[in-house]
């Protein structure tokens, strides 16, 4: 049977056809005209019908479909209760896009989707449980043991950002301390980069992001790529705060993979290579046989889309 | 069916009978002769035939059984592999065991079994999920999601003790500084009272433990309770850190029930009440209605032989 995942986001709107297998046939978006509820349901619908469409498919070949919602959402009343990125507070999302497809709908969030989609068929597949670590605005957390998501017993769960790693640190957006987000997110390493160009006006850094409103995750990269001292320091701190979080994490879950996605993935082995060497050193269990694998995210941009569709096949 | 429950420890070994909801019918204990692998698993299986004789029960009405050991073991071999406490590593112990009583034995660790019974039979009772926070040397961890043990694809997760909270601060045991171990255990708190002690002589926590030597977990409760301010500083901080680390816990599975367990958890309310007014300001759902139950364990010293005899309904 055939499944349609729905990838809902402040920027574009994304539906795709998947089969059971999460294996994505046909995709397409439109971008989002405005965060209200009514546009984003009616669009979000017409985009669905739209690929059913030009993929030729019969909504009838469809067994049910699965939407990513930027947030969180309460599982027993089945409303959206933070949005921030779409006005869906307080909205059944889920329900009402049902009734214009005249199918059944789950949704999930973006963190428990992508892992799912990553577990399923990407950088976990075949294995038994994996973590997936989104970096970006902030830190997001998706946990996948035996094919389940283990989202917590009111659904607030795997909030692996807001594990604090340097009690009396930072100040974290949650009000808390010293949380692995706010020294290990993307907009972490921005302001960190942002610090240090601060105190070495000639690092390369400043070539590289042109002006500091440039500056972004990937300045303290290529400043280091170019053997910039300052951005060599950058990096060298910001990678101690990941893999220390990172480590946290293994040692709690000891997941077969702990896979990293977000916009920082981009660099590839650059950011794997340095994390692997710390947390070769720091894992509980560095001693044993079975280590989890630390990999890059291979989905991409599709993971949502995907895990959407995959999510009607844990539940059904 | 009845099961028998079996927990291997270096100054006692305990053996149970259970049925299959984990209500314990008959116990005994006979003091660790010695550490020797033969003679624990002969005097192991001899207390498990004398627990049947005093309870009138034949072996033919046992199910299977369960055995704790104190330590980690190889789930692939069955080969334990780390346990400090008693001569048992490379030993196939529940195997051997089983030969003796002729019975299949299933083997985990007290973390676990720990978490499994308070979870069916104990603090946990009826919940969908738990994780057992226990204080002792170190601090050991157990989870339970669903009726199952999430204990890593690898048999070495749950490492809740090894959770750095202060980056680059503690050194621990595990090798890494600042794990919430090296904060938060009932052996940090001695170290921290003997800290203060040494900053405070006139103390009344030097009255209440006599002497350097005989500070333990409680000493700085005592004192505190008689108004000692050097003592209240030591607890203040002390809830501070172990806050820290069960906030993080639940921010990261969001358990129905955390309970805790331990020497420590003797101090019951006192304990429990200034760790929950921490907990309630800085948990990343406390603005859901639902939230994490923070409460003591229930069972105490039988949480051993109950986990160990409810393991084989676990698997078999």
């Amino acid at each position: 049977m055939l499944r349609l995942g729905i990838d809902l986001g402040g920027t574009n709107l994304k539906a795709g056809i998947a089969d059971e297998n999460g294996r994505l046939l046909f995709k397409d978006s439109v971008k989002t005209r405005d965060k209200s509820a009514k546009t984003v349901l009616n669009d979000s619908a017409e985009l669905c019908f739209a690929v059913l469409r030009k993929a030729g498919i019969g909504i009838e070949e469809i067994e049910a479909a699965g939407t990513l919602v930027p947030g969180s959402f309460d599982p027993e009343t089945g409303l959206v209760d933070f949005c921030p990125a779409l006005d869906l507070a307080g909205v059944p999302f889920a329900k009402l896009l049902g009734e214009k497809l005249g199918k059944k709908v789950f949704i999930e969030n973006d963190a428990n989707l992508a892992a799912l989609a990553e577990y399923t068929i990407g950088s976990g597949k075949g294995s038994k449980s994996l973590v997936a670590v989104t970096l970006g605005t902030g830190i997001g957390g998706g946990i996948i043991i035996d094919g389940r998501i283990c989202e917590g017993f009111n659904h607030a769960g795997g909030e692996i950002g807001h594990m604090v790693i340097s009690q009396g640190g930072q100040k974290c957006s949650c009000g808390r301390l010293g949380c692995f987000e706010a020294y290990a997110s993307a907009s972490a390493l921005k302001r960190q980069t942002k610090e240090m160009m601060g105190l070495h006006p000639n690092s390369l850094m400043w070539t590289e992001a042109g002006s500091i409103e440039n500056v972004n995750g990937a300045t303290a990269f290529m400043a280091a790529g170019k053997n910039d001292e300052a951005a060599k320091q950058v990096l060298e701190r910001y990678f101690t705060h990941l893999a220390c979080g990172i480590t946290n994490v293994i040692n709690i879950f000891q997941p077969e993979v702990l896979c990293i996605g977000g916009g920082l993935s981009n660099e590839g082995e650059g950011l794997i290579n340095p994390l692997r060497e710390i947390i070769d050193r720091e894992d509980f269990a560095r001693h044993s046989t079975k280590r989890t694998k630390l990999v890059l995210a291979t989905l991409g941009n599709d993971a949502g889309i995907i895990g959407a569709a995959l999510l009607p096949g844990l539940i059904i």
